[in-house]
């Protein structure tokens, strides 16, 4: 309340104009093509996240700049490198993880979270999603632990890891093709498991299908799913868990 | 009754050639590749529209030879701006809108209906679709409210345009990935409401299917639902709804 | 390491037979038809839960007395009130909740967690899932919040509850037909937020898929899904992260 | 806000106790299983309709008894025979239409609506879905033409009716198997079309999806579709469209 | 068996080597990657029709080389143009459709059947399928009526040449989107009517599964259907039939 | 338009009445909840057939009524027993046929055709949806060659009987399962062959799904397919190709 | 050859009768709904075996007779308890597996295999499957290992077995849910491993179809799979390479 | 245990280093984006296989350096030419088989295998996945009989080869379309069959759906599937049962 009043004040000393006090006071700016949401943070903990993928350039640099105006930290997901230069070029101390197709414009590092976030992936060509999911922790300030690689056909690269995996506070668990990871997981460990489903593999997987049914009927108990190569979401859900 | 007269007592004066008689008796022009419906305006009370995918250059031109001469307004949908460049080389006149992806050619500029058909769009990735509808309803008279990228994950942005909304006599809602948003403001305003999934978003969206079934699922009432990503549809309807 | 010393010394002293000494090393016992995982409390916290459906009701009793016999409360999800009525004969001190179609055994009531549970659902007919996931969090400690029948087509009957369900440290979200609440919930708290889809509903929501695919591609973050109807998967979720 | 203003009033003169006001205040009243919806007419323009289908009699009951008592007319939907002897026997005054599954209890006959809705459908089987269309538009006061058993492999039953049909305002059209009607109805009038798909077929219909695709993929314009058999939501929307 | 006992003669006089004979004797070819079946024309009537897609162009020459040396006109069906070209440098006589994508190379015009065969299709981007139909049907010698472009959302386009469509011998009908053509068709002809299924739409077409639905669950007797977008196939079977 | 002079004439006399004459006029009886077609004869060569499925018992009585008035042979398809005993009550003379679900009531046998159709199917459990094609097929005066149980499994119990099969002008392949027997028989045939899958087999068959793409899908050219277990569509098109 | 002299010596003998001679060197006796494949032993190894499902009891004791009187021991699948009732009462010698729903007669136990079988399932409720595997492999003459409820939630189960398992020669893997069991299995053994996904779980695992899809997009190599619930194909198929 | 023992005097003497010596305990090399499993041909029998599909470039070299490292013969799977060529780069003695993308770097050509396997593939068009097959099936030293275009619609073309077919001790069937050929080869021999589904085709085959579910759905016993275009998989079971 004592906001409002702040800022009403602030209009009637003329140091904040019409429209940025109807913008805050709305908890949005209308931009035309988009409504930026700048009152997320008091609502969600954290600010807007921009889904990158289908938006014309112009658009994105509109969003970013109304999301800086107002204070902000940055994350685009889903953002292909042609795009990610022309942002780049706008804005040189973003960050851009090619692999993960995240751009990040943070003013300073984030506080380190008291917990660890396992991340487990089941092959080297689930990469780019685990990667995503890491980036995405690591960007709200939480440490995290690769074990890449470690899929069911070769257990012994996962129980070798185990207690360290056990140690943390949320594993997220990538998989494609069978989806076999996340169960196997889930049963040697007293954590919340986030299971995310990759499009890894041919034929039958039907572009990930395969992976999303196999977590969704996981045996396992403690297990949820996000959608399939939704490493963001992981990633923030796994944030939201480890920082409770 | 008296049009045929008419028509035959031009023919009978030399006026009218017998090919073209005979293609206003049937009611369509046989171009052999196509029949052009020129009786559709008479039948559903506005002309035939031109669905342009798929469909070879040279044909296409020929429908719209057809349709002009006939005195039709025109409108094409879902045009690739190739095609589009060639059809405007030989209309000058003609407008294309690159985003909906929309061509027109209307000698005059309708006539503005008496109520205003409301177009919500749950984020900026909709918008190609979200246009396509804006502008078809346009084509057709009908004054436009945009409310673009007001999806539920941040309400305040609906709620705050919702009296607007609530002004109009007939609301499309357009949205991908969950499709939610058509059952939000289906549960806010008494208007009839049209909703249109899109293919934005990946995974298990499975091209549009997600949203698709959400909004046919909606538990709220007084909604129906287009194909996924027909913007077309969802203008044309809401245009023929509201100027009952 | 001094367990398995005990154990041996008692083996030694003839207080305990070999055939239970050799279950309690390999951590199971083996009832030909079943191998009942004596040992998972040791490795994810809690005892092994009965998946009720498709077993014999002899073959039930038996994986009962064994859990029993070593010590664990007892739960069984998806029993049917016929074999559950078998088994209330067989342990007069067992509980059958028939909406929620659980049954539980538990020697003393459990301690009650520092945090409470919100779960919150769209329809009177999504209750049976609803009660699942709320008596599954109560028999391992949780409070729990109900906010029942809170569907998007009357946003106020959740808005009404939005502060209490805010100072919950996890939110479960039932929904059939399009699942849209979870997307609407997720937009309003920081909580993380775990989505059950029900197979409410009919036509086009094809036995809880509409539901399930609307949840998978919510535009909100922070959110993850579970199997169509797995109101127990949600219950122990959220308990495992409610207790963090 | 006289409203609110009057409330209180009552509540200080003691003619409305406290929990009755709060529940106007909230716009619902809380029975623990169910928030009735009691300000859903002043929002949408119609109160509350009853979704029948997997509610228990005793959550109906109460429900129904809510709705009453503030002054609502009752629309129950997709009621299975038993359920409905069951509020029959405690609202004698109720009447439940058994092809159409659907009961209503209203105090008095709705005023009649100027133009009628023309409800179409193609086959014979179709019935139970169109008769809900058609009982559910008299609910609010709709005349409805029924034109049953036109299917399109006998064009003729359908051409012959078609001025009347086209003297309607909103058309419904109602049909199972290939779902084919619409497309022709749509291309034979001005009026905007309401598609119901059923899942009346066999084999490849997969329970009515075949009717929904070819509904959904129309070549005709001004048509949309609702969720398969839900014949009250045709007939809802037919209504409100027909009214404005 | 006096063929068998000719060419073993031709083979005791030198004059067919063994090689020859054994592919004669065994009815086919071997070419490693490909038996040709140089037989099919004694079992089925007609020589074996090459399908194009996904061979590469050496082999496919072979096989063509095949074919020729054993006497077969040649018909290759689903034909890339840039393949097309090579094949065409090898044999200048042939003939390539580039709408239907097939490629023919007959030694003679075959003889004209007595009646005809009747090829309607909905829409003109329907029309390389329809072609694709007509081709085939002329190159086992049928006369072949086209009627393009007279889809259901203009009936007046169908009914204006349903009587010379009655005139024929047997009906293809080729339609994308819901496919309801075949169905208004077979309720008009008593031909036996064959539905070709083509993948022309978008969105919840799926790759033409609406038309396929609409065409196996069609309403009307006497019709039966092929593959999506399978020209050739239904070509092919007109031609069986119309020569019955 | 003699027929129309000689009704009218009629009605002059008084011999037929004005509803009658008004019913010959239009094509169809309309019973309300019936349009029962009587020209359909005139345009399809032969009477509608009734779909027994899911129409009320009272309902079937009166559209058999009608036909039989306006002098139609009649099939009822899909008749569940307890159905057809209702209708064997009110008509002695109709036979019904358990296997096929079908009954069928003549005045006289009619005459025989000069060709045969061969029914083959490929397992003793399809033996329903065969006998639904042989009883259609001889209710249309064709003579059938049944060959029941020939799978691919034991491909010599098929070519034990190609010879018979390949004197038949018209190949009817009924089978479950994967579907396979069609493309073998298209393989050693000359005469058209239509595909009748059938939902026998469980798990992956999903209810016909395997057996009908596989049939789409054949290799074999000449082949056409209808929808899951419609044995009548199968036995009505032999017969309209049998008798060309 | 010398078969067909001794058959023809005998039928001149008069000791065959000429049906008997023309049923064996067919290789079938047709009962006329049924073709009993008599010489499956010859070219398959073993004799027919007998789909119980969807076929009417007094067909099925036809066949059971035909292949009894040649010789050939009987084994029928997928038997209900009713008509295995019926079966029993004419062959008193028969056995009925009821948990595998499995009948079968034989004269004489089968010699034992020198290698073993082992039998893997996932759950308890996956026993009517795994039974059915056990029992079709034990009818061929095949020693098998059972390890019953060894799921991937408690891997010790397995581990606990492995060596046994390894020591098999053939293994055979059940599994529902997310079916990821035999991935795991299979990054263990150096023997072939035959995956059968079961239809055990609800909700998203859509009749056996995730643990189907799981099993076919496997990570690890040297697995195969067959129907959902087809214990009895798995099971002849082990007995198959046991032998080898 | 030896092998031990043998490691740690190594170490001890200095000769294999600490690193070294962890890995070969682990089991594993980690490279941080990839586990190499050294220790899987102690296991499964043969050496880890390299999935190449979505691999970098960096990755995959690193993978091959640390397997050739460790003594392992080299089969990479689903590589793309470009990737190919700079694999060939950096070991100029691997072999790549561009029709089935394989690469392949053994030290010495394995020992020849006593049996052979068949491997029979339906169409030309197969080729790619049924070499990958036939090179896998060598790699691990086993002779292999090409069947290659033996598809059902020219039967005579599989039975002139039946008998070489039967000679063998597995055989492989790669049919894309309808998937049909593996039922009527696992009619005619008594060896195991593998049935692998390819998605060669158009239309309703889905990407390989129809020949998946065909062959899943087989009315012939000893048949069993691996994925949609999975000729690897077959080729490495083959090796494994023919090798037993």
């Amino acid at each position: 309340m004592s906001d409002m009043r702040e800022l009403l004040e602030a209009v009637s000393r003329g140091e904040v104009d019409i429209d940025e006090a109807m913008t805050q006071l709305r908890g949005y700016e209308d931009l035309g093509h988009s409504r930026v949401d700048i009152s997320r943070a008091s609502r969600n903990g954290v600010p807007e996240v921009v889904y990158g993928a289908g938006k014309r350039p112009e658009h994105l640099l509109d969003i970013l700049a109304s999301l800086q105006k107002h204070g902000n930290d940055i994350l685009v997901t889903r953002l292909e490198p042609e795009v990610a230069a022309q942002v780049m070029a706008a804005y040189p101390s973003a960050e851009y993880h090619d692999v993960a197709r995240l751009l990040k414009l943070q003013r300073e590092a984030p506080a380190l979270a008291a917990h660890t976030i396992a991340v487990v992936c089941a092959g080297t060509s689930d990469l780019p999603v685990a990667e995503e999911v890491c980036v995405t922790a690591e960007f709200y300030g939480n440490p995290v632990l690769r074990v890449f690689d470690a899929g069911v056909a070769g257990l012994h690269r996962l129980l070798d890891s185990i207690d360290a995996i056990r140690a943390c506070r949320v594993v997220v668990v990538v998989a494609g093709m069978e989806g076999a990871l996340p169960s196997v997981v889930g049963g040697l460990v007293s954590a919340p498991v986030i299971a995310v489903p990759t499009s890894v593999g041919y034929g039958a997987n039907f572009g990930g299908l395969s992976a999303l049914l196999g977590m969704l009927n996981s045996c396992a108990s403690g297990l949820s799913v996000v959608n399939i190569d939704n490493g963001f979401g992981a990633g923030f859900l796994a944030s939201r868990i480890n920082q409770l």
